[in-house]
């Protein structure tokens, strides 16, 4: 593979044009004529799709149902909720034409669908028996970003699901929040193999009308966090706005709860960001749409053996896993005639793979493969073939729990405390990573940080022990004064430049 | 069920006014605030997704690949393509600023994505290596159709699957078009049990720059025909405009030939439109989001063990088919306790759910269940419960074919062949359905017609014959005389009015 095929930039030294790189060379994503747009790739839409269909699994199980509604939104509509126009204002886009003729009102392009939704809520909700009323929509959004927008991390247009739910009660919809929080660190952290930080976000950077908004924040090798997933209680904000009431089992009005929660195709760029490396990109197994591709390595006088061998030992690790019932393994045989080996190890390497089989003559001979890992480059040669087909199940797991862990510890060694102004400006200076501070809660403090470093609290993050059943068991009471004004402090922030 | 929640409109009378009801009152979908546009309910999306499941598994089967492109066409890319501007001129919706700001070109919501795509294929098709090409997005579009606007059926945005294949040769070109016109014959006749004609739209009503379009029409109760899916062979009028061109074998330069094809949520229309009643929804058991439903029958004093036997039964019934590895049977088991037996029949009737089960204190002493197929009407008192868990897939399927049977009478019966302009006109105004007559190719002796009456040329059959491979053999010399103007006859064409 030529020099205009690998990735020529070093992720440590230029992460940008890296990452810039290995989107388009791994054939994941491509620019689109409008700036900041994007065209996903069929490998890029893969990847999406596995996240999707791991996700949608959760919230299928959980009680969510699928609807759609309209991508234009009347700006009346969105007048209503005055902290919603607030929040998108600058970032609209506008449609103001419907073939020649100029439109009696204005549409916009939905950058989230609250204010659409939350109407269609208060028609169909009637009674307590109608709640809890869980919707999730798969769809495309646009927000107008003016500034920095790159594949898959920050686009006009992206793919997400929102969902949207209404509840009988305060704690009912604290539960949906924190149980949609915690189904993304599913697939963060154990789909895609990247570990996080859940917490809450600064009250003033909460969405626009939220009572709350929740954060699952993933850590990158650049030191830039990157906000992966967003999950809001919305008090009775919206409910009071567009009238969300029922009847209660007294017969009584009431007013609901409701919670909105996204996960976009931002993860497929942390995905990218997290565990590629200077030969492209690096994919968990679970996400992988190749998990293992063989190559075949042979001369004219072994060409039928050795590929004869490779094609049935495809056929065999695709049924790898005992029951028929289960997912079959991704493997791909790559017989390319007009291609070398070596090429072929570049372009899976690029492309991720996270295992590779080398199969030549005397594999064949010995009833072998030789296996390279992506993850680690581990190669074990001449490893027996019934052997290896027992195990690989557990090699692809491996491969998945490594990944995880490297990060895992990635994360501990890059969250730093610090305890005065001067503490926290050194370390971010000098350092990659999360700076761990006591805050008072007030955005003045923060901005102080921020005028001097372009780093800011991404979040603050609940507290560490075992899983409590709701969100309020997440609070707690720090103690100590703020790093910054001195004031008692009144949680732990997380400072970090972000994406 | 009171009147205001059942069906209070006559389909045959008032075909119009059934459809707006059965749509809201099964919670199919509900009104915009933006005309024309829809809110997709989530037993509405259970149906369109079922449909996408369906089409989704034979496009991967067959090569195709998912990618997305953006929502946003620059203007300047559409007039790339004159004929695409031309057809959908009058119908795109523009965004013409982003936030505050102007845009310096305004940009169209997508009618469809030719002229997005080709130049992609462009830049991405380099040799015969990289041929065929075959994409596919389910995106959402926008038409700014002005009139006549109804849910499913003629949205002003709507969800669907557009594909787009680049080839070498003309050949596979024809395969490409007339396989995925096949394919949809599969899911709107396996899938949703409604017969079909295949064929060719007239010259003038074919896509615009295509070679030709195919179509496939399905004919509805009140007579008028649906199109339910077209595909498209592209010709090289789109390889040409925006150049995409790939070496051969022969280190030559050479011209693609490319297709497009898709299927909308207007087939979920065609769905409600061919098999509903005055009841309301009949579904068909495969798209079905609900196969059977249980409705307990109980007093207070054997209630415990009429829900416990429901109980167990729904659980039998769920997996009654034979291997875990097949999917399960969608059922379930109304046990509210705030709403009659009656309530419920009717309630499950209007959704449409294709068998119903009964179990009151007879059928539990019996060990026996009681159903009543939503199709016919046809019920079975006393049926042992495990003969009919043996049978049950049987009955589904049973269901199945002969709400297809139904309909295919109907549509032979509403063929009828004309062979003169007044005989033409006569039938259509005498009857529904098709009206077969010779044609000679013009556009004005179809005017000629629909001038009078309001029906047109929607579909130019194939001849009948079992499957030929190609797009060539579907065409004959039919001989004869057009019934219009007399001069010689091209091919058989059906006049019909449509939606």
């Amino acid at each position: 593979m030529g020099q205009e095929l690998g990735i020529t930039a070093s992720k440590e030294r230029n992460p940008s044009e890296w990452y810039t790189q290995v989107v388009q060379k791994a054939g994941l994503a491509d620019y689109a004529p409008v700036k900041g747009c994007m065209v996903i790739k069929p490998y890029g839409m893969k990847i999406w799709n596995s996240i999707k269909k791991d996700f949608n699994e959760k919230i299928r199980a959980s009680g969510v149902e699928d609807a759609y509604f309209p991508l234009f939104i009347p700006e009346t509509y969105l007048e209503k909720e005055e902290d919603i126009v607030e929040g998108f204002d600058p970032e609209v886009a506008w449609v103001t034409h419907g073939g020649d003729k100029e439109l009696e009102e204005r549409l916009a392009v939905r950058p989230t669908s609250e204010s659409m939704i939350a109407p269609f809520m208060s028609k169909w909700v009637r009674s307590h028996r109608d709640l809890p009323l869980r919707l999730n929509q798969w769809a495309n959004v646009v927000r107008w970003e003016a500034t920095d927008t790159r594949p898959f991390l920050r686009t006009r247009e992206f793919l997400w699901q929102e969902g949207h739910t209404a509840h009988e009660s305060e704690d009912e919809a604290d539960e949906e929040t924190l149980l949609r929080l915690e189904q993304y660190q599913e697939v963060i952290e154990d789909h895609l193999a990247i570990p996080s930080v859940l917490g809450y976000k600064p009250e003033h950077d909460k969405f626009p009308g939220a009572k709350y908004t929740t954060t699952i924040e993933t850590l990158m090798p650049d030191g830039k966090s990157i906000q992966s997933g967003t999950s809001h209680q919305l008090g009775q904000h919206f409910a009071e706005a567009f009238d969300i009431t029922f009847e209660d089992e007294n017969s009584e009005q009431s007013t609901c709860w409701t919670t909105s929660w996204g996960l976009s195709t931002r993860t497929v760029g942390a995905l990218i960001m997290a565990h590629g490396d200077d030969n492209g990109l690096r994919l968990p197994p679970k996400v992988a749409p190749i998990q293992i591709v063989i190559v075949p390595i042979y001369q004219e006088e072994n060409k039928e053996e050795v590929l004869e061998y490779s094609e049935r030992l495809a056929e065999q690790v695709r049924r790898a896993k005992g029951c028929g019932c289960k997912t079959d393994i991704r493997v791909e045989l790559d017989d390319r005639d007009h291609r070398s080996p070596g090429y072929k190890f570049n372009e899976w390497e690029l492309k991720g793979v996270p295992l590779r089989i080398e199969v030549g003559p005397n594999e064949v001979e010995d009833d072998a493969v030789t296996t390279v890992r992506r993850d680690n480059g581990d190669k074990e040669m001449g490893v027996d073939r019934k052997k290896f087909l027992r195990n690989v199940e557990q090699i692809l797991e491996k491969i998945q729990n490594s990944m995880y862990s490297e990060l895992e510890e990635y994360l501990k060694e890059n969250i730093r405390e610090a305890s005065s102004k001067e503490e926290i400006l050194g370390t971010i200076g000098k350092n990659r990573g999360y700076v761990k501070t006591r805050w008072c809660g007030k955005e003045e403090c923060e901005a102080e940080i921020k005028d001097q470093v372009s780093a800011e609290i991404v979040v603050l993050p609940f507290r560490e022990d075992s899983k409590p059943e709701t969100i309020q068991a997440y609070d707690e009471q720090i103690g100590g004064e703020c790093s910054i004004c001195s004031e008692d402090a009144e949680r732990w922030a997380y400072f970090a430049k972000n994406y």
